[in-house]
């Protein structure tokens, strides 16, 4: 063959090596995870292990009050955004591997324990879409109508419950509703009503049973059973602030990453410097602990020696270190300004909290509170593991 | 350049692009496991997501009551061999990563907190040995010495715990000692001694708070609490056979994958048909259920309503499914001849259990008990997903 030729063909292998062997480096999942960068509209995706970013994705939009869940596989992370974006982020290639606008404002989400569908709960239009986790194309949409004007709740703290179920919450109609999507497309739903004033949120136990929704409109907590859905609806830690005149609350508490460790619950009071403490066998109050501020996220060490809790302005920027056995705060740190999210590393021995306006995430030994790392990232919000994809209620 | 030249660069960057190209397949680790194949010294990596085989690796020697555990990054399985061999298994190419002869004889191990440190633990000779999870090489024997006339005792019951410890028992010495790898070099090891009479397995709770050993001298088991080993060790089960016949006992209970749902755990009664309910909160007996036959495994679905059971000979044909509400079996199963090991996946919505004369897994729905799948394998024994590298305790 001509010289030409042959160079020609030359040439395109060489450009064929470049672009077939220019993929990312091979490496497991379980040790990732994803940092928001609220501000930017970006994520920063994190090696735990060797505690550095690994890159950094553009361009999911409105990431205030986001959140997000992981795919079973732990390769894909499913970002919530605040302006009903969801974006299917690939963690090895450090892209956009698809997004929607499923929504006009949205808070978060969930993956169904087979990990086949994720849910979006919406505040506008009021509602939980389910889409498929692999094409994100929508599977069925189910509004949260009630009454009889037509209206639509803001829905919040969507959670996952085995049996592929979802259970959400209606703010505006104080319900609390029960998707079983075993057929995706026909979900059966059961609806709680009159579960109290203004459900601001919810979680689900470590083992899928208990469903509390935390109210704003009244003093104490709703729960359902969800092993015996047919006792109805509990109210729980009743009138916990009686007599006793409610702070102005500046931040709404999360109870998703909430405390449970061993027999007992730690939760947020809210509008007070509080943490109640819940005994799971009798969901009546064990006790409080004073601390620092008004909490906004109260998470246990994952060996639940530990419960650390950050705070609502004007505190917001403490963490206090609560040791379950002595019942009180055992440990200060000031990891810097508006910490709004702490994440435990899958066995626990390292925190990863997040100084939005420090623009940095502190790494702390949890054994000798020791700093091992900061990492700089564009006030960060949200900090979250692939280790959750093998949780129920996360 | 002459034609030739031209014609060789050709081929070699042809061959450049072949070699360079043929990586495996950018994917997750999350939702990969690994079958042991006892019988030809083989594992089989599964996806549980497709459930399928992706790859089979071969040459890991005397595979017979095998077991793993997986790197941080859920990449690597470290595969403890009966013949000492440690084997470091790269899930994603398929391959040995590294391999080395550790012991003469071998009987499992673990890997530390921070995900640094692989033990293995050793009959002969007897010891633990602490390996580097990067390369394998040896960090530190702790050899099992006991008594004054320089015996050395076999050692089971290994498990991890947070604060970077690991925890053991000597089945000859009946003591259980607990060795803080913090400074890996210069471990140092606390000693509890006559704990009981033949310690045979050792498990440790979700929590990584209480380590139980297993008696196989006596009726009952030896318990540490590891947030106060001051406290000493404190028999609890004891004489739970008292004035009854044992059963000849063909085949050791497993206590390292056990059943903790919610307040209650679920163990294995040796020589007897019966899995005995400890109340974890007292540590007392709290009740015990009739099942098939010995009892080898009880392992908890992970949102603990059902505990799973398979049985020493000659019942190792059938699988019981106990209802922790009613405290009875409600299902029995048959999945096939010598059931060796179950295994959830990580939110436990399946189980994949190994028939090893069968030569079979079979995969099970845990919510209707319908086979979701078959999968053809060499005596099949262990079944471990890579979800419990995120786990304390296994």
């Amino acid at each position: 063959m001509g010289i030409r030729k042959i160079q020609s063909t030359l040439l395109a292998a060489a450009l064929l090596l470049l672009t077939a062997c220019a993929g990312p480096v091979l490496r497991g999942t379980g040790d990732l995870g994803v940092i928001i960068e609220r501000a930017t509209g970006s994520v920063q995706i994190v090696d735990s292990s060797k505690l550095v970013t690994i890159s950094s994705v553009k361009g999911l939009g409105d990431l205030s009050h986001a959140s997000l869940v992981y795919s079973r596989d732990g390769r894909y992370a499913y970002v919530f955004g605040r302006d009903g974006g969801l974006t299917k982020v690939d963690l090895l290639r450090g892209q956009i591997e698809r997004r929607v606008m499923q929504a006009g404002n949205s808070i978060g989400g969930a993956i169904s324990q087979d990990g086949q569908l994720v849910a979006a709960q919406n505040y506008a239009p009021g509602g939980v879409k389910v889409f498929s986790a692999e094409t994100l194309e929508l599977v069925v949409d189910v509004p949260s109508s009630y009454g009889d004007a037509g209206l639509r709740s803001k829905v919040v703290g969507l959670a996952d419950a085995p049996g592929n179920r979802f259970v959400w919450s209606l703010f505006d109609a104080g319900e609390i509703w029960v998707g079983d999507f075993s057929e995706p497309m026909k979900p059966r739903i059961e609806k709680f009503k009159n579960i109290g004033i203004q459900p601001y949120d919810g979680l689900i136990t470590p083992n899928g049973r208990f469903y509390l929704a935390g109210l704003f409109g009244e003093d104490g907590m709703a729960l359902v059973d969800l092993w015996h859905p047919e006792q109805g609806v509990r109210r729980i830690l009743n009138g916990y602030g009686k007599g006793e005149e409610k702070l102005p609350v500046f931040k709404m508490p999360h109870l998703r990453g909430w405390a449970v460790a061993g027999r007992y619950a730690y939760v947020p009071a809210i509008g007070r410097h509080e943490v109640l403490i819940l005994d799971t066998e009798t969901w009546l109050e064990a006790g409080r602990i004073q601390v620092a501020g008004q909490p906004v996220f109260v998470i246990a060490r994952p060996d639940g020696r530990q419960v650390w809790v950050n705070f609502a302005f004007p505190d917001n920027g403490n963490v206090d270190v609560i040791d379950v056995e002595k019942r009180s705060v055992v440990k200060q740190l000031a990891p810097g300004k508006a910490v709004l999210h702490m994440e435990f590393t899958p066995r626990g021995e390292a925190v990863w909290i997040s100084a939005r306006d420090d623009n940095r995430v502190v790494v702390y030994d949890t054994a000798n509170f020791a700093q091992r790392s900061v990492l700089a990232a564009e006030s960060p919000s949200g900090i979250f593991f692939t280790s959750r994809a093998a949780r129920i209620g996360f």
